[in-house]
């Protein structure tokens, strides 16, 4: 299995790879310049133990490519539309995964949310319904996702408009060793995707004691 | 210290009561008609130990001017801003502590929000600049409150324009060992209230193994 990491040399995208990668699955790693990202893969390579899936690094429309069925988006809100523009021709028979969080220019611990309500309903609008996007992976901490020896301390949550696409972006969320639960349709990103900005808010924050802090979906403690 | 629990008659407001009267803290239990909520704050102390603080029911008129300072509006969303009408002339000086959320007519696992963006933002719209509107317990199950048992299993998400107002209510949630935390302004309210129904999702989810799901900020696991 291959997925593809899009903006995926950023520090969220980094840590996925890492991560997908150590847990057996091969990633596109893609970058506007193929030859960064073809250094970045190197490198991260470079962290991982011998025998795990292969990072690869190509452009972002080589990389949309590669992905068998996953296309997993984390570019700056900023690039969000723009970078789904032009992939759009190649992403047909594929899910978006995407993880991008409106943070507000400026400000981190707010969102500024587009007019469609949330990034995955700007990129569901954009796309059209014939490929399926799934919001997921808001929540997790770059830091935490590059620090290898460090379990990933929140639960994730999933949606998006299609339940099949749902299921498979669960499934593949899952091994990385969290918990993925099934927040509901598109809609729901306005919520998800809101959340980062209150940690960042705690991260930040004198009255907290701790950094990186997730966000967990917890049973009765009884 | 008293506090009035307007709505106080529901499931949340009884079971907020039930824990604020154990912690010390004398609760005007208001509803539209107050013979009711003088029964029913009769059978709450019936459940309490003897030398709690009182649970005394009234209508919600009478239960806003007894309270010291926050008044906490438990009423469904439907009753929402007509019950805040009323009560305007008698929150001068006084807190609200605003727990709705706008669940969606027929699907609690969604919100509809109101034009203003969230159930915090809507009231202190319709309060005006003058007295302070905080977001709070949004997310706490009904039934777990209703168990005096059961520890609560989830943190407190707070927010509101006001940040003293703020700072006042994060310490009057933390007398129920709870642990609270400032969540920025009104415009958060739009991404806590709508947690709530991704909560009640799990809860009626088969895939899910526990019910009175709750949701914590988890610092790094390491």
């Amino acid at each position: 299995m291959k997925i593809a990491i899009i903006g995926g040399t950023g520090p969220q995208g980094q840590g996925l790879a890492l991560r997908f990668a150590r847990a057996g699955i091969a990633v596109a790693l893609g970058s506007r310049d193929g030859a960064r990202s073809a250094g970045i893969a190197a490198d991260l390579m470079a962290k991982l133990p011998e025998g795990t899936a292969q990072i690869e690094g190509l452009d972002n429309e080589a990389a949309t490519k590669a992905a068998d069925e996953m296309v997993v988006l984390a570019v700056p809100f900023s690039a969000h539309n723009a970078t789904l523009e032009a992939l759009k021709p190649h992403l047909a028979g594929k899910i978006l995964v995407d993880i991008v969080v409106p943070l507000k220019e400026g400000d981190p611990k707010k969102v500024e949310m587009p007019p469609e309500g949330s990034a995955t309903e700007a990129a569901q609008a954009l796309l059209g319904d014939g490929i399926p996007v799934i919001g997921a992976l808001h929540n997790v901490s770059a830091t935490t996702l590059n620090n290898l020896d460090w379990p990933i301390n929140c639960d994730i949550l999933i949606c998006g408009d299609s339940l099949p696409a749902r299921k498979k972006v669960i499934e593949l969320v899952r091994v990385l060793d969290v918990e993925a639960y099934n927040a509901g349709d598109a809609e729901a990103a306005r919520c998800i995707e809101a959340i980062t900005p209150i940690l960042i808010r705690q991260n930040i924050s004198k009255a907290v004691p701790f950094t990186h802090a997730g966000i967990r979906i917890c049973p009765p403690a009884h």
